[in-house]
């Protein structure tokens, strides 16, 4: 077999065979297929497409290419999540703890932001003394004592999405729908969970620009888990407006224990017991309204959040960040931009509003740049809402106040304010499983 | 500007700037554009083309990226040729001392064999002693002197095409007529002639498989010369059988000695006449009619044949051998392939014959191999010829007797007899001029 006719293959539309697949795939790893070969099949993919069975087949070589974490050890259903990604996405420290406040095991692994999109590793550090590399032992033992641990993803899972998503990301091969959903479902098949929650975000912040992609997405992704044994759905949420206020480390870990707390902005509020509701229904837990009632019910009586801080503690974090906000660190210097016309906010790009937040501090351009957990954003006028001229839409913080003037600009190139009230938008627009698509 | 921008606009389907394309090929050149990156562009111009404006600019900065060799210093016009190759393509040999006995001055430099196709470079070197490499101050000489030199690609001509070639050639991004057309292109502008004639081949043995890619190929070139100021046309010629009867190195040169001396094969004198006549034509000799007589009758009178001789003399060869191709050192052993049934000669695959000639020594399967030159193949009967059973359809020549039934194999795996005469094919499918497409 040649790398060569694998490429050929792809690059006149014909379907690849599992074999093919594993050849190319582990010849990369390995290093005995070039990058400049894998970059060439990579593009003729992502103009060319994969079928499903391609895409599952692709979706199992990556998975085995490292560690298939076996988590047998644990007892009980195990239940995990994915987003998509986006900007103040914030919902894994709100939905896990609820998920495991209900009985659920969540050992789950997350990664770091990149770009303009967040992430929770990095969340989680801005707890001071929060460890998020737990050995396979302590991390077993965890979620068996308290049911829930949330660690960085080991360097041995989906080691050929690793190098395959380097090489993508630097020859413009990224958003490519079979691509995306084999690099996810890898990683969170290697994961090991037995129930896992997609969360696709769609909008101007995601990157899927629009419904019909997302759910094709989310449709590739559910039906690649369900094939491999998994109980798995997705729900297609918006990320046309950030959820919440907060963008920043530190920021969105305060948001996300006014959540649990019962104190949260409706808007993440209602997208978190959502999310939490379809985990627990896909672990077995009850029928939809039932599960509903218990994320409710584990808020409500405080166990939800009082779980997350048993886990935070477990892992060395320093709970008194977490039940009183006021206690992080803050950052030396604020801004507030304000509107300069009155007005309906119409237009509020996220990626701008993450660029900006990034420019702060908050986030890397690179992924070796250091983050400051207490830079960040928060938003005062959201899209849809109105505005006098001279009010605050937004306060920023940063440590250097020379920061203020670029991410100013950033923010403001994203920004429309006009006459007409926008149309609103729903917080969630479908939901995917194996029997198909339910719109909202 | 960034290499990344350059491949996701092309991807998308968008028309690349000449900065971009410069960006791109120079980076690439320097290095500071990587080899992956380099990949991925190519494939998605292969998937998504190129407009005739991008591959003219693209064919410039190529030529540029490299000596334009100044042909100024060599008095009157100067004509080259180009042909997109084949096998037993061995034209060259038989048009540059024509056109140059005609009085244009022929400065060409020419490539070597690589796969099933043959290159002019080493059938000359199959004449004992023939030098191939002069430097620039011994080429302008040889031609300023007798009118005629041929010379191996200098390895300063168009180096952004050579690094290219060898990228596209291990990532399935060979076959696209932009690419193609830019890198013939690009070396022959580079090359500095005034007149160019291209010999597109068309047919089993040649890159391009049907007439309408062919004439597309073509259509392009001769638009990008046009555009560069210089006097280009095509001939769409047949590549569905080997011109003549010989397959090998030195057993080209002598078929094509025997064409000098009015002794040649039908097809392979017809070809190179109407090829020489429109060379003619080109470079302002005359009208059609009138070039054709000249080519005519510089076979007749042996100053064509003489004035090759005293290229191979200037340049060091021995032309005892072009004089008497007895003389030629003989392979070892022979072989004869001989038809197991009777009939018409009904399939005989270009490619498998050229195959066969590199097992028996006559091409390299990789650029380090070396050549045999007295090995090779001498066809006896040809496509559309009839056979006896029994009856000999090709002797083999080789050194080493063990070759013989690999290439037989390989041979075979092309050739079919049956009862119907297959459908005469023309030497000549179509001319291509600045002014349109005149088919045959």
């Amino acid at each position: 077999m040649r790398m060569y006719d694998i490429i050929a293959k792809k690059r006149d539309g014909g379907t690849l065979t599992r074999d093919e697949i594993a050849f190319a795939v582990n010849g990369y790893v390995a290093g005995s297929v070039p990058d400049y070969q894998m970059s060439a099949l990579l593009m003729a993919i992502y103009l060319r497409g994969m079928t499903d069975e391609e895409t599952a087949q692709l979706t199992d070589v990556m998975a085995h290419s490292g560690d298939m974490v076996d988590l047998s050890a644990i007892s009980g259903v195990k239940a995990d999540k994915h987003s998509t990604g986006g900007v103040g996405d914030k919902t894994t420290l709100v939905i896990a703890p609820i998920v495991a406040a209900c009985g659920v095991k969540i050992a789950k692994m997350s990664g770091r932001g990149l770009g303009h999109t967040g992430g929770t590793i990095d969340k989680m550090e801005s707890v001071p003394g929060t460890r998020t590399a737990l050995t396979q032992e302590e991390f077993f033992r965890q979620v068996n004592d308290i049911g829930i641990a949330v660690i960085g993803q080991s360097g041995k899972i989906a080691v050929a999405d690793k190098k395959m998503y380097a090489l993508r990301d630097v020859t413009a091969t990224v958003g490519c729908i079979p691509l995306i959903a084999s690099s996810i479902m890898s990683k969170k098949l290697a994961a090991g969970s037995d129930a896992i929650l997609l969360d696709v975000t769609v909008g101007s912040g995601a990157f899927m620009k629009n419904l019909d992609d997302a759910i094709e997405l989310a449709r590739l992704m559910v039906s690649i888990g369900t094939a491999h044994g998994r109980k798995v759905a997705a729900l297609i949420t918006d990320m046309d407006t950030p959820l919440g206020h907060n963008i920043g480390n530190s920021l969105e870990v305060a948001e996300s224990m006014a959540v649990l707390k019962g104190e949260g902005p409706a808007d993440l509020t209602e997208v978190c017991l959502q999310l939490a509701s379809n985990m627990l229904y896909l672990a077995g837990k009850g029928d939809m309204p039932q599960c509903r009632a218990m994320a409710e019910h584990v808020i409500a009586d405080g166990s939800a959040f009082d779980l997350c801080c048993r886990m935070f503690a477990a892992q060395g974090g320093d709970t008194e960040v977490l039940r009183d906000s006021e206690k992080f660190r803050k950052a030396k210097y604020s801004y507030s931009v304000c509107a300069k016309s009155a007005g309906y906010i119409t237009a509020n790009d996220v990626e701008c509003i993450g660029n900006a937040s990034v420019m702060l501090g908050a986030g890397r351009a690179k992924k070796e740049d250091p983050i400051d957990f207490a830079a960040g954003i928060v938003m005062h006028k959201k899209l849809g809402e109105t505005v006098e001229a001279g009010e605050p839409i937004c306060t920023f913080y940063a440590d250097d106040p020379a920061l203020f003037a670029p991410a100013e600009q950033m923010y403001r190139s994203g920004l429309m304010i006009g006459p007409d009230c926008p149309p609103a938008m729903p917080l969630i627009y479908a939901r995917v499983t194996k029997d198909g698509v339910e719109r909202f």
